[in-house]
């Protein structure tokens, strides 16, 4: 049986990745009559005069809703909603098993934004967090954004931010082990979808400065014609110099490529034109953007990608559970820029100065000290910036 | 500590009666290379080039969403939809602990009918059926009528369905013991609600022809512009002798009194006024519209309640987890009349006719025959009626 037979057997074992069970025991009269009526109608008259009184009397307080349209399922593409599924209930699972966040699948039948925007606002009441996975840019953007703005829990795509945050903790980490700092850097990044424009934004929300992206028809500069409107936004802010060119040109001399691209695209050779102990991720998965020998041979200090067969693994699942766990913990209403960028150093200092090598600048996916550094990091940084409720 | 003090206790302590745990183990790399990326995509490719695949591959098959929004919630009314909750997780705790059915619950932050049947239809891929729950009327009828229209998977509104088929099972019973048939019976019904309304036309169904309705104002009749919509359409199949005057009125030569209405509305005397050996169902709750005592003062062969503290409580916990499990057990696209016929006879023949006494007309709430029978009475009716998928 090869790798994709045993998915799927085992798919069809499980009979579904997740499962709901009941917290309470409803074996006899007495029981009933506390967990159902009469006795339930107290905690209901209890949320009717305060609703936030539902963390306290429902499972609300530890409840994540992972949602789909099926948009853009892994590399798949619009596989549609019933067939992203499986990896919302993947999803589910691993909150479970990391933060032991309740997480519960759900796809919506729609491909428009507005019809979206107002299904998750509708039920959002359920949930104590959203976390929007597999939609394809840009309603992404805009759904998330208008979530944000009608809903008092948080909202977070985690192909964007959970990406962006793990990528940020590699970076930390590479400039520690390196000797730079990100605001010195030149960062050229490969790729202008969803996940690249996160990243870049939230490096530069954490200090660099000099950025240059690229899409498949070259370096993305103000003006161009070709951009969509989210990329028109980023060559506002990247590119002040207005270079124009290939990624041969955008790489010369960078000190990092970061590729959220396309299978090989970088060559060795172009490493070789970087600046001196350059750093390479090449997150294109489940071939990077260049294999981490041939980065190597052309002289990358440090080189990260997504696949776990290779050391430095970038992997959204350092991120999100904590992530969640932590603004979970302190009923938060959002979770913005600070909570992220706590994650981001929260991750990156799981390793310390004396683990940090050129083989090992992140966290494995199952270290256990990440969870509850992160957790408790995130809920720091929402107390700090006044979005915990409790 | 009070009983009203004990459930807010008993619910604090839960933290919420449901929980979501994960059915597949993530904590090896190998783990998560099946249940998670790149194993991940086959059962998506497979959902993608068939749907139905949905039902083996995630929990589709097992899951049922409990929707409610807030607006008729137990006996308190319109208390929002967060409020509704403990209702709606205690209603999953019963699916689980009654039927191993996966049930979540949700709440719809709307009260628009065109907004909450859109919303139920786009989030319908997650599931294989659709509980509703605690949704006021006459909004209920046309959220569900309407649902079952445009969804392929069960829908539901438990407070018509799963009491019609309590109910019916009772009257099936008592009319075995006194010796009836559904066809002779004059039913008297107090009450006009959706309740009243959904036992009636399901009673109607099953046989019954001369059928009298009351509401507060008195005898519901073709004509009477106190009607609503749904009361007008009842008057234009019952009273077809066009009576008019009051409750008083409707119950003389009655065999059947039934009432789901208000407290303490029948007396022993109007009792007394009824058919020889006369039926009373008395199911408001806690408080019903007579006591048995008093009923049985009267002159009534059979009383039945919805109180677990007195003989021959009517609970719809008899009926919708085993309508549920022999629906999905077949994956059925409807529950139907010929399933909730099937439901219905089906508890009720859960006691044997030595076992059939005025005093024992209903199993009790944890009567273990009781799932089995109705689930594969209901699976039966869906294959037999056509709308069982495998």
């Amino acid at each position: 049986m090869d790798a994709k037979e045993k998915a799927l057997a085992a798919h069809e074992a499980w009979g579904g990745k997740i499962e709901v069970i009941a917290r309470c025991e409803v074996k006899t009269r007495e029981d009933l009559s506390v967990a159902y009526t009469p006795g339930v109608a107290e905690p209901c008259l209890k949320i009717r005069d305060n609703i936030d009184d539902s963390y306290k009397y429902t499972r609300r307080h530890n409840l994540v809703a992972v949602i789909t349209d099926g948009t853009a399922v892994l590399g798949l593409g619009d596989i549609g909603p019933e067939a992203g599924m499986p990896v919302m209930e993947g999803k589910c699972a691993l909150f479970k098993a990391f933060a032991d966040v309740d997480a519960f699948p759900l796809c919506v039948k729609s491909k428009d934004v507005d019809e979206i925007v107002r299904t998750i606002e509708l039920i959002s009441g359920s949930f104590g967090g959203i976390n929007l996975e597999d939609i394809s840019a840009p309603r992404c953007f805009e759904i998330e954004r208008r979530l944000k703005e009608v809903c008092d829990i948080p909202i977070f795509h985690d192909d964007q931010h959970g990406t962006a945050v793990t990528c940020a903790a590699a970076m930390i980490n590479a400039c520690r082990l390196t000797g730079r700092k990100l605001e010195d850097i030149r960062l050229c990044v490969n790729g202008c979808g969803a996940a690249a424009i996160s990243v870049t934004k939230f490096l530069m929300y954490l200090g660099v400065r000099n950025v240059i992206m690229c899409e498949r028809f070259g370096i993305v500069c103000e003006g161009d014609e070709r951009l969509n409107p989210a990329q028109a936004d980023m060559a506002r802010v990247t590119n002040r110099a207005h270079l124009t060119g290939t990624l041969e040109d955008a790489v010369r001399g960078a000190d990092v490529f970061f590729g959220l691209s396309a299978p090989q695209v970088l060559t060795s050779d172009m490493v070789a034109t970087m600046a001196p102990d350059p750093m390479v991720f090449a997150m294109a998965n489940p071939v990077p953007e260049i294999w981490p020998e041939d980065a190597k041979k052309g002289g990358a200090a440090v080189v990260g990608t997504g696949r776990s067969d290779y050391p430095n693994q970038i992997n959204n699942v350092l991120a999100f559970p904590g992530i969640f766990r932590g603004a979970l913990d302190v009923r938060a209403s959002d979770i913005n820029e600070e909570m992220k960028m706590a994650a981001a150093y929260a991750i990156a200092h799981v390793i310390p100065d004396e683990e940090l090598t050129s083989e090992n600048i992140m966290p494995a996916a199952f270290d256990a000290r990440v969870i509850n550094a992160v957790a408790q990091a995130v809920a720091q940084a929402a107390r700090d910036s006044g979005v915990a409720r409790i």
